[in-house]
């Protein structure tokens, strides 16, 4: 029950409006920062110098047909190559690592396959750091990285970033890992400190903060994707397993301890297929790549894994495959009545469909809607938007990319002070 | 994207902050406002000073022995009985309707059995209309209404608090009710607007707000019950269906149109009993107060109903009936697969068992355990509560009045002056 904010807090929060406003909608005149923000233009003047004083904006005169007579509104452009963050994305099927600029373009990116099967976190962590090393080397010497954040496919404690779970990820090595890699080998009942671990290889001084990979993906399509402007929404994330990541009244749910969001856990089919988890008939079981490619008589021996094997099954159902398109139906079945009892629950205004799900979606939209139609309410549903995640693949990565910038973004003049040491501050 | 707040707004959120303070943890000294504020003393008595002369305080020596040597701190005291909201409940079984008094003091109360069966819109507002008349003739005549609200057993649209839903009433005679009584005789189709017609038959200039019984008695135990302090908190209550209300980082989760929380209609069992909303399976059809009777061998046809008919089935599994034993034990394991799936999505800090759920919680506890041990993850699981509703029957009563102060809560001194006809102002 705090009071009301002092002056100071306000210019800081002001500080920070202006450069969300600008990092998400993109370059913006005075004029519509002033309007958007309610704030005369004499306030918005002063708050585009102090952020352009600290670099993080600069300011210019507006170019192309949109000129019109008269004195021309200043255009506020952030920073994009000067000010970045470094996002990461831990799948099970591959490692990506970005550098994304404030305004969230991405300026450079690597990738790389990962085989399936046991996950040696130090090698994982060595790997990662080696790629942001290079994308950093490529940055400009007068840019800054503000900030860091991984995709993780597991369930991960907030208080400290430690993964707690990880069931399609074999995480045998990183339990017994060696010592010397410090906290990325211990146990997983103890909890592996993968951020800890890939900060210390950076060598930055700056945390890498670890997120579930879904919830990321919600924060992305959400504040970037196919869900702006919608504060009530569901993202479901299919990779091996199924994710999902779920905002409340704008704000992600993250739950007492920051394990919220577990979708993929909630039971629909008491007795029904054996989960990862250890359980029964969780959607992801039900639901998930394994089980759609053994309904449709593919094996995981095949050539095919994760993306490519789940289009596939799409492609050979639209051909006519009866065995891929009886699989589908099942599985949309089961889809549908997951997200059935999600609209109860949460009265939605969007559910999104990303990863490979994006995939079992388009390919079971029929069976997905007749289940709605079956177990939902009238009254949560007449509204509800189905969706695809409208950033592909790339939803995890964006999202971690947002999440890195949450810092500079709160209060971004403190944080670029502290970021930068005195000889490199802008003159 | 809004800028910090100005002065003005600042102001009002300090009133609201302080008065909200002293109404839900009782009269305080400046000296804890102060600190627990942040503000300094001279701050704390110019927002007291405002709040006394607007008659939503008052302020006093403090009284017994807790008097201390030196200048004692002045209490902050709440008008409790001068300032007051009008609670409505509308259970299956029950009404009841109390006027609650800043602070939270109930001061006054009428309760009324209700039969089953037919739902009489108009007999029923004029039953609550007509109580409410009776408690207001006893308040002082310098006190007060600032606001009105009622908790209903179904799904209400937060636009225009209109009803959509209630399977637990029959609302047939709602539907097709006498024109006269305007909104309340609409068809559910449309809506049924109980708020609006118990508002013009109070003639008070106030609106009744109407919302979910079990949204508010989340609120009330988030509030004033077992979850104060638990900012992450679910709901389960049981009347004779099954509802929820969850609390996500402090605030109730409404949704996009308000119909959030709807647990009840979760499907746990698919191809299981039928529910009163026409799927199968539902958490409310495996496990409300009908199939608990039916599978303990007691009819619906019983001289005993609701609250007192699940106590006797407690009661007689307590004494070694096998087949209300057993009954119970079959409800409890559904109910604590419904609570794992909960807890799997959420990560909630604490799950509180109330309405008739509290007993049948009390009775199956081992089951429920043994359920959420198969089905909920290890991470999100470890630090759960299970607890009983602290408020008891009057849960969603609470509720109701704590969301009737919503407004004065929000901005104490302009609300009441806008609601005090000039010669009623304290002079």
């Amino acid at each position: 029950m705090k009071a009301g904010p002092s002056p100071e807090e306000i210019r800081r929060h002001n500080l920070g409006t202006l450069l969300r406003f600008v990092h998400l909608r993109g370059p913006s005149s005075r004029a519509l920062l002033a309007e958007a923000m309610g704030l005369n233009r004499s306030t918005i003047m002063a708050l585009t110098s102090d952020l352009t004083a600290a670099g993080l904006v600069r300011e210019e005169l507006p170019r192309g047909p949109g000129r019109r007579a008269g004195r021309p509104s200043l255009v506020v452009r952030p920073e994009s190559t000067r000010v970045y963050v470094l996002a990461f994305d831990l799948g099970v099927d591959r490692l990506a690592v970005a550098r994304v600029g404030l305004g969230g373009t991405i300026l450079d990116r690597r990738e790389a396959g990962r085989t399936r099967g046991e996950f040696d976190a130090a090698e994982t962590v060595a790997a990662l750091a080696g790629a942001a090393r290079a994308l950093m080397r490529k940055a400009g010497r007068d840019a800054v990285c503000v900030g860091s954040a991984m995709a993780f496919p597991g369930t991960v404690r907030r208080s400290d970033d430690v993964i707690r779970f990880a069931p399609n990820l074999d995480m045998r090595k990183a339990e017994r890992g060696p010592a010397a890699e410090g906290a990325a080998g211990r146990s997983l009942e103890e909890g592996v400190a993968l951020g800890d671990a890939l900060s210390r290889r950076l060598g930055l001084g700056l945390p890498v903060a670890v997120c579930n990979d879904a919830n990321l993906g919600a924060l992305a399509e959400h504040e970037r994707g196919i869900g702006i402007g919608c504060d009530d929404l569901i993202y479901l994330h299919g990779d091996v397993g199924f994710g999902g990541g779920i905002v409340v009244g704008g704000r992600l749910l993250g739950g007492a301890d920051g394990y919220g969001g577990e979708i993929g856990h909630m039971v629909v089919n008491p007795g029904g297929r054996l989960c990862g988890c250890g359980s029964r008939g969780c959607l992801e079981a039900e639901v998930g790549e394994r089980t759609l490619l053994a309904l449709s008589g593919r094996t995981e021996s095949s050539d095919l894994l994760g993306r490519d094997a789940i289009r596939a099954v799409v492609d050979a159902a639209d051909r006519g495959d009866v065995q891929a398109r009886d699989a589908l139906h099942r599985v949309g079945d089961w889809l549908g009545r997951g997200v059935a009892n999600l609209v109860n629950i949460f009265n939605p205004g969007m559910v999104v469909f990303g990863g490979t799900l994006r995939d079992i979606y388009l390919g079971s939209a029929a069976q997905v809607r007749s289940a709605l139609a079956t177990n939902a309410l009238n009254a949560p549903r007449e509204n509800l938007k189905l969706r695809t995640a409208e950033l592909g693949d790339d939803a995890t990565l964006v999202g971690a990319a947002e999440f890195a910038f949450a810092d500079v973004l709160a209060d971004p003049v403190e944080v670029l002070a502290r970021l930068r040491s005195p000889e490199e501050t802008p003159v």
